[in-house]
């Protein structure tokens, strides 16, 4: 008798989205010595924060906030908006799982640039949504595709990512805004700025949340250091989303994570330290780059597209030989973008590895 | 222009399955001087396990492993099984909803008892099942009838929770065991478990992990304290468990939480203390139920049902009462068993209050 699951799980693989460094690990039957693959915050989060989480951790008893109110209240503040316009996560992983789910049903169109973040993609496959892909175009989301393919097919949602993940480029704030004008009323732009703190306000996009149609993502893995603790919130109209809480996991935040973010918000010292650092890494990683004659792709991010200069394989030779060397880095899943590395910024330490050991990367990938 | 959302998520209202008691905070506009209505625990968690947490901290910039290796692997050895047998969520909150999307389409019938776990009703109405219910017999959830229930209704899913929550009562291994081998193909049992740790193993049913059609829920947020840090998990066969690998949010668990659990297994000393000191709250509990003329549903968890002797509109008014005295309690939501109010197993402190809010509260009742 097989098991009676739904038609669509039925059709599913019982995948991971990405696999992670601690199963390499396994594998390898070794730690990695430089952990610059998954574009996580080496530099850590807020002191002050982390003193915060410590200290309420005898509190782990208690269930969180299912309002998060305070930290609802905190990134509001942060964003000149009110608390209705701001919905806390379980990561943007988490959000994006419900998002989908208040629009997709089985059949219904949703597009995307091919390459972009997977675990998107996972929650329209899991919900049963049909994937529009559109390329990359010289390394950046192509928006007048997206948006020709968005209207065309009625998309119920229209992801984007910018700064983009895995290349680092970022579109410019009037052409996602023009992007924006021209959607269709049947649409939702599913807009990713999980790396928007890496960016000068200026280059971001004015949205008002009194447009039904976007959503945007936050989060506190990436600039904040928390990627652990995960916490990513939405930003959108009060419509948009309130329509969360009839799908959401009410009681899924963890205590500690709540505080640790809200106590992250207040260390702007801190922030703009990791901002520094994650500047001069990515300088760094650029000028190892271009000595071992390849070239970057300029990031608006914490990581950084290293263009080993021949394909897929080629780069993928040289992800290997990194990794073997205890160098945690990944790679484009797309072509012609996969003839790049992405490394996130690190420690000097990690630098240094990486000094180390690229050039014997590529030149192993030149032999085999 | 209306927001586009799909057929079922239009027909569900944005609600929270449970108010928690930071809203009611807000409301009174002062903290609970006890908080014994969430059935967290009071002890804490182990504090080898709170120390290990605290130790990393520091490495909260990091993801969890989606894998939940280490801890998979620990569970296992704990009941004996193999760690394909496990799947780790974030509570046993978010494995219901898992479970639940693998399972229920729009239309199928799922079964449970009328007054038990309402997130898992939540879950069920979010994917579009419908609910067939049950009602308590004697305070026990009426194996019989939810056997029968599901058989002719064809259940995709039917909830049992063992120990019983609101009412605290056990149903018998060999009662628990006749239900399985009672199941039609068609269905799965989901076996809330949340609160096995409270009591003796051999009270609780041996259930082969061979078997196709159970699934297991069970927590580290009652006995082992930890219940703001989401970790819950689900014991059963190696193709049901790894069929949630298509659906669930593979980042979704905190890393400090990975570890904080792992630990908490270690330390049984700590267990047992624990249910050492929630069984001498409870008798102490009982003994202020009938001080004030009430009798006690007997428990099997850690936390009791008080029948304050009249209908749910007398209870209702005692709650109330306790609750602007500042202590944080909780009642059944169908009648007859909303007769009663609902309190955990709480501090030396947290009983002195009680003992001295109860009866102020049933005097109250009894006036107004």
């Amino acid at each position: 008798m097989p098991i009676n699951y739904t038609e669509i799980v039925k059709t599913l693989p019982s995948t991971v989205p990405f696999v992670g460094p601690e199963a390499q690990e396994r594998l390898l039957d070794k730690i990695f010595d430089a952990r610059i693959g998954a574009n996580e915050s080496v530099f850590g989060p807020s002191l002050k924060a982390l003193k915060k989480m410590n200290e309420a951790m005898n509190g782990i008893w208690m269930y969180g906030d299912p309002e998060n109110y305070d930290l609802k209240k905190a990134i509001a503040k942060k964003h000149n908006l009110s608390p209705e316009n701001i919905l806390v996560g379980e990561g943007i992983d988490g959000i994006l799982g419900y998002l989908v789910r208040l629009f997709v049903e089985k059949g219904d169109n949703v597009v995307t640039t091919d390459g972009s973040y997977p675990t998107f993609n996972y929650h329209v496959n899991g919900f049963g949504g049909i994937l529009k892909k559109c390329k990359f175009k010289n390394d950046f989301e192509n928006l007048d595709e997206l948006l020709e393919k968005a209207n065309s097919c009625k998309a119920k949602i229209m992801y984007v990512s910018n700064p983009n993940n895995p290349m680092g480029t970022l579109n410019s704030a009037l052409s996602i805004q023009n992007t924006i004008n021209g959607l269709n009323d049947s649409t939702i732009l599913c807009l990713d700025e999980a790396y928007a703190d890496f960016v000068a306000e200026e280059s971001l996009p004015q949205i008002s949340v009194d447009n039904k149609q976007v959503l945007r993502m936050r989060t506190f893995s990436k600039a904040y250091g928390l990627a652990g603790a995960r916490v990513g919130y939405t930003i959108g109209h009060p419509d948009l989303i309130s329509s969360f809480d009839k799908v959401r996991n009410h009681f899924g935040m963890n205590r500690i994570s709540q505080l640790g973010a809200l106590f992250s918000l207040e260390d702007k010292n801190h922030l703009n330290n990791v901002l520094i650092k994650v500047k001069e890494s990515l300088q760094k990683l650029e000028i190892i780059a271009i000595k071992n004659g390849c070239k970057v792709i300029p990031s608006s991010t914490n990581f950084i597209a290293i263009d080993c200069g021949f394909d897929g394989v080629f780069a993928k030779k040289v992800l290997n030989s990194l990794i073997s060397n205890g160098i945690f880095v990944r790679m484009p899943f797309t072509s012609p973008e996969n003839r790049c590395i992405r490394v996130s910024a690190g420690t000097e330490d990690d630098m240094k590895l990486f000094e180390k050991f690229f050039p014997i990367a590529l030149k192993e990938a030149k032999e085999l």
